[in-house]
């Protein structure tokens, strides 16, 4: 007996998440229903839609959905179940200049997307369209579970919150996965019994907000992996490891432990995203007077080159659509479906998410979204208690938390001296006061046509 | 592939619990092991393995198991991988006089195990007790998983955790089940597509403290059923509903959820133990002047008398040992087994039980004994976020959590005055401060040669 | 040189505290200004106001001050820089009954101001009054000092900040000063250099609630008094002391602190209140079922027919008036002008208040109205950290905080069904579930002319 | 009347300190008694006492004391009443090293004794000493009150709570004293009644912790004086409003107010301390490359040849011995004597002071060393709640307070990888997690003789 369910996609027509959800929900017999695409792109969408429909109608699809393209997104969102939000400003006029223009202050950044100059640019775009996706959930369907992928996850996720309180909503974000793999390796290294390990059987404990969490408890069955945590630190010896330079020619997205592995050593809990992100949250990784200077950490700064072009995704999609090339299921590792599937009354589902804080995360800040283990039944998202981290852990994650909730307030109230409170708390920005105010006042220019919802006259730090 | 553990069971010589017991382990073929049992009475826990053993020596007994009695806590406890608890002492020298005593003085008690001037002698005889266990874990087996199953189950949970603040251990209580039940019959009363429905399928978020639990959240599949309480309290209206002379010829552990539904309306939230128990942690259903007052709310008052006597247990016992009835294997509805199956990294299993709150209750001490839904896992016992509960009812509950505190802190010490400070502080002392003090001088008094651990000489109580 | 200022009255047709206040504003010179009296009586305080006037006149009068009586509270409150607020509704319509009807159902209180079924009676009927006049503040004199004197203290003080929470208000109550007079004969007699020690010089720390607050330091110059308590119980031993009928004759506001001591022997801090008033926190004093029972404690019931007439002040009145009687100054103890003086920028004074605990009383919730010592300066008042009370002693606080809250909140919605919470919750209210009703419910309905501002029509409470 | 006092000093060879406490105490008539002074350097303290005595046998000299140096710290402490304690180790061997190393790795220090890695350095080296005084006060006058002056402040003060909790300290700074000054320009320049406004009639609020201390709250009467602080910021800017080179020749500690009020500008309340402290609490000040650069900011780096002479305070001393030069008693501005005065049972005094927060601070952590206002009195020092701050300057604060007990832990349990800890979260070192370390390791190494204390062998981050 499946269970019908609608499901609204803001982002809708972004090509490589819905191409992953076409995939799932192809092999998904127990939901069925209806996929509404929304997005600013409407024809994006339609082309989206399109591929959906010929997937569903194929022979080996199990999953019994249309997909319809929307113009509003109170349209798609009407009486929708599940909504679900992946969306990203245009790149070559936000992203790009995220990047780019710290890198004049002499500011680098690994990602650019969560914490940092690019970090707070992106938050203070994004809150006033979150704010409008909530003030939607809540006219068209207040009771839908609101899944979000969007980056900065946690202020994206948290803004949901602050504008329609009694929203249910999680964030998902796949970089703790790779610590799943990494404990299922150590399990096989030190185990007898453990072989062919699958990443789900890891059962991790993670803790932190997203893209600077920590881990401080994994097992296997009931095999503490933990304890060969020092092993793994020495064999990786020394850290850094790397000179500049040999990171040429590898993936911008090469992740080596090696951050995550010094944060181990240093503070005692395994960082748990990639270094990438890890880099972002402290001044010490990232002091750099050269991008590749930061190739000792195993890790290559992301150029704003790389944020412009999809790469090969519209082709591909050309492809699908004309026959061309025929669209396969594979496996997604995405759990979008299988937390559906558990919010929609099926089999229970483990797994992290971004979640506010109602005490999962002891000593963090109550009502701060934070990433940890929950679990996802017909009746909702039940966080699991993890415990405390490390006063000193802990305190790094305050400091974030306290400039999450100013990018809060200070995108509620459209203040962007509130703003510059944030950013000059910002582990990065390691300038001085001077040109921290310059390097704020120039990214607001140059975005200025992103922040209609800021009082922009009224700003001390942009009249300075 | 069946694992091999060993069970250390201290009160081993218990008829009724002993008897569950070997009924799921003939049933439990994934783990296997020795069942070491404890008791005082040494000959019981004999028969206790001798049954034990009998009854795995038979064919349809797929548990591979051997019992064996122990002379020594130490050696049943060496080397466990866990530990049960269910002890309690002689009821005639004990029990009696908890239940009799304060009668002289006006104080009615339903239960008198848990809270009211019994519980709180039952509290102080147990705390010296279960020290001695936790010392046994820490120095036998220190890693062992502890379930506790005697009354008063907070204190007692508590006072391992106060001895050895490392211990693994939960308490395990049946009180919830009923509601379970209850739930399951909603489901089918309101939900189309509801039939049949067992206990397990009913998905309850309870919190509190035992004995005094409260459900706020019940849900079969993604079905929301407290939005049905409201009916449900109008179908039994008038609340109480009873006369004194009602329950007569009723068994003393008749339950008919008046007092829960009557929480229900006065706070909002549903009680979640049955009503005998309820009662007892207010002053305002106990205040009667007869026994046969309480029939008013379904329930009776247990007599000392029924305390005395073990029924037939100690009957079938002998029938089963010398085979003149043979021990029939059933759903003891007991979850121990698929507990230790989950610890020992087998299915995970979701349940609620007595555990330090680390966060899973909003707004409840940190460190108090609480009962909440958890995860068990090979990782261990992963406690569910329950939220929080009305302030009027979280005031209540920290009343008892602050009388249960200050008995743990007087029973280390052993300190009279401080316990009398609970004593009087109890919602069913609601008797005048000379009389108070009366009864409970009387009763340490009568039951004298449990209190080897309290300082008696210097109690101003007792001087008075 | 003087500061004028004006002085808003709500309440200045009483007799008692205006004549306080002429007596004191007669000796102050550095104050000058207005007193504007409001009363419901008009008449009332235009006969006040021709006293103070009249009183001002004399040679003997240092003040400058002129009063006038006003028809709208308005009026008296504009531009106000002192609001004082000491009023009561007419006893016989409710007081009496506060007193009487629980009497009929077996509910004894020594007051029935402050807890107990007349405490939350006045509470519920203060709140509205109360909300009215912190609305009047904020419309008339934002900025103004507000002094209750009106009981139920606590509710009534909480009542003006949760209508308008940027209020200056404080709550200010005689029953510590008998205090600081044992204190100064503790003094005298253990402290060699101490003679003719007056209460000024004794500086303890209170904390707790109106009516049920605690010290548990006492000092003269550097000597600690605290530590002479132990020998001050011996000497007062036995407690309780007296017999039924021993208070017979005396005075109802007798006070022998025997139930403070009682409470410094059980808890080991100083109950600091009168024993009337102490002696409705908990429920074992009042648990009697004769009037003359609770001279045992060395109190008296104050009977409702103590409560209807002024005794003899509206004669002295006249008497004042017609010039029968000349007004002579005295000492009044009283502190209100002392504190005004501060506020005005003039010496600093250290006193207890009542105020919102803002940290200066660990471990209670924050926002609650506590009383704790205070500065007075022309910066405002800023609370004295006190530190924390034993946890068995906060818990029985916590109790009452949870119920004025549940009251504040029941006054602010009109909702009766929440007020009876607490009802229930009440220390005093030790019956019958059934009965606790009945009574309540009574009350309400004898005194329904006051309870305009609630919804008693859905109040489930009255239909049952 | 007076009273007859033991005051031990430790540190009492110091020439600065001590001059001022001969001052005072010779200005002083109500207290009497005796001066022990204590030094390592035992001559030191000689030449004090001789200087002491003779100051006190003049004729203007209305204090009756005796000064005698010894050679054991407890000898000096034995009954001692009150313990003053201004210890330094020798500057050429730590303070010179401290300011000079961390200069190659870019890392500039305007003082470098509070935070930054001198100020690091400092407390590791602090802390032993610490210990022991603490240790030696708690074995030879365990009541007496302990007035620190060394730095770092927060965590001498802190260390001597940590090793012995029931001890009486404070610590007593003059960063605070010319904001009374700056306020009291304002109210002569805002208020029309004040003239000639001298220090102490300014009422503050501080709050933070020592030398990172805000204001949010001035009075003179009852004129709110923050209210002028808007057009104080306006009359001060450009801030900053210098140019490198602008400080050549002026003080090394000059102070111009500017990073105060950017700091007031930026976050809402006004910076409490010097800017040469104040600049060192966040990274954005001191990103400069040459010690010019900080003239921007109207101060100076004291370099560290400033901090090995002494100045004229040897010259001095001869000329007064020797007779060349007679000692003139004149207002020193310091605040111990006022103090012991009224702890002594004298005179109530209100400053701030560095105090455990027992609440005083909302939203800081309890137990934690904070600077707030508080009441000295025969009692002893009762804090005054100071509400609490904003969030973003909470969390700048929040960071130091995890660093700080992080530093208290590592000292007390000699463990150099967890100082680290707090080295990588200091704002100064805003430098390459591999250059932080080969900075704290060159620290140790060129100190090392001042870390016996320390684990030196296992410090992984010494092994790098």
């Amino acid at each position: 007996m499946s269970q019908r369910v609608k499901i609204g996609y803001i982002g809708g027509g972004s090509q490589g998440w819905a191409h992953t959800l076409i995939n799932d929900l192809g092999q998904c017999s127990d939901l069925t229903g209806e996929v509404a695409l929304y997005d600013v792109n409407y024809e994006a969408a339609t082309r989206n839609a399109e591929l959906g429909n010929q997937v569903m109608a194929r022979d080996d699809a199990v999953g019994d959905w249309q997909f319809e393209a929307y113009h509003e997104m109170a349209g798609a969102l009407e009486g929708a179940d599940f909504v679900i939000c992946s969306i990203q400003d245009p790149p070559e006029e936000t992203f790009v200049h995220d990047i780019d223009v710290p890198q004049k202050y002499g500011v680098y950044q690994t990602v650019a997307d969560t914490v940092g100059p690019g970090g707070i640019m992106r938050a203070l775009r994004a809150i006033p369209q979150y704010r409008e996706i909530a003030a939607t959930v809540r006219d068209w369907c207040p009771d839908a579970w609101v899944i979000n992928y969007t980056n900065p996850m946690t202020v994206c996720t948290r803004s949901l919150y602050e504008e329609y309180p009694d929203i249910n909503a999680i964030g998902l974000c796949h970089e703790v996965h790779p610590y799943q793999d990494l404990f299922a390796e150590i399990a096989e290294a030190h185990v007898d019994e453990a072989t062919n390990v699958s990443r789900n059987e890891i059962d991790i404990s993670v803790k932190g907000i997203n893209h600077f969490t920590w881990i401080d408890d994994a097992y296997w069955r009931d095999h503490d992996l933990v304890q060969y945590l020092d092993a793994e630190l020495e064999k990786r010896k020394p850290i850094p490891g790397y000179e500049p330079g040999d990171m040429d020619g590898e993936s911008f997205w090469i992740n080596n432990f090696q951050i995550a592995f010094d944060m181990y050593e240093r503070f005692g809990v395994l960082g748990a995203a990639g270094d990438r992100h890890l880099a972002e949250f402290v001044p010490w990784y990232l002091d750099i007077n050269d991008p590749e200077e930061i190739h000792r950490w195993g890790i290559r700064l992301t150029p704003s080159s790389a944020r412009i072009s999809d790469g090969d995704a519209p082709d591909k999609m050309r492809q699908y659509l004309t026959g061309a090339e025929e669209f396969e299921f594979g496996e997604s590792w995405e759990e979008a479906v299988e937390i559906m599937r558990a919010l929609a009354g099926g089999e229970p589902f483990k797994t992290h998410c971004n979640y506010p804080n109602t005490g999962q995360i002891a000593g963090l800040p109550k009502g701060a979204v934070v990433e940890t283990n929950a679990l996802f039944t017909g009746k909702g998202v039940t966080p699991l208690c993890a415990g405390t981290l490390p006063p000193q852990v802990r305190s790094m994650i305050e400091r974030q938390i306290t400039n999450q909730e100013t990018l809060i307030e200070a995108g509620f109230d459209g203040d962007l001296d509130l703003a510059f409170q944030a950013f000059l708390n910002d582990p990065l920005v390691s300038i001085g006061r001077n040109e921290a105010r310059d390097l704020f006042a120039e990214l607001v220019e140059i975005e200025r046509s992103y922040f209609e919802d800021y009082d922009l006259a009224d700003a001390t730090v942009l009249r300075e």
